[in-house]
């Protein structure tokens, strides 16, 4: 599995906005054929903070996810919302072995 | 649901080591009632971090598992393995609402 984490600083006034925009790309992200998970949340003590948690069967689907009309919309959506660029870091996973949609 | 990210770095004489130990306390941990996933990753591109997604129903569910045996027998056996003290983030789940076994 090839497993990305986003974190994402939204401004705060942008907080609703943000979620929505985000519940709507995860679930549109969810009907893709090589994801099988996409959670968005938010982080307990800092509003603002929100990481997103996406598992790709592999590193070309997220190339794939990157190309389809929900994620460049969503892209342009949250462009002014965020307060600074969103950092990532990828993972494999140890346990479990498969993660299933 | 409550939701706790672990961020550990591992020495690298005890990788190895660090992935067994960790993966049984993950397999006992999801038998725990209040446990829903116990996820263990392994950064792609430091494969010294490691890092434990850890579901819980509630808050109490996770003081609860910090007082199983498997997580006493995982938290000492680890404290040699690691290169500094590991850290955490709590988060809530946005989407989706439920998240299951």
């Amino acid at each position: 599995m090839h497993i990305v984490h986003v974190f994402i600083s939204v401004k705060e006034e942008y907080i609703l906005e943000f979620r929505e925009a985000t519940i709507e790309n995860a679930q549109r992200s969810l009907a893709e054929s090589g994801i099988v998970r996409f959670d968005v949340l938010q982080q307990q003590d800092e509003p603002s903070e929100f990481m997103l948690e996406e598992i790709y069967i592999s590193s070309d689907d997220q190339l794939k996810h990157r190309e389809t009309e929900h994620f460049k919309k969503w892209k342009e959506a949250i462009a002014q919302m965020i307060a600074k660029p969103y950092t990532f870091k990828k993972y494999n996973n140890i346990h479990p072995d498969m993660i299933m949609k």
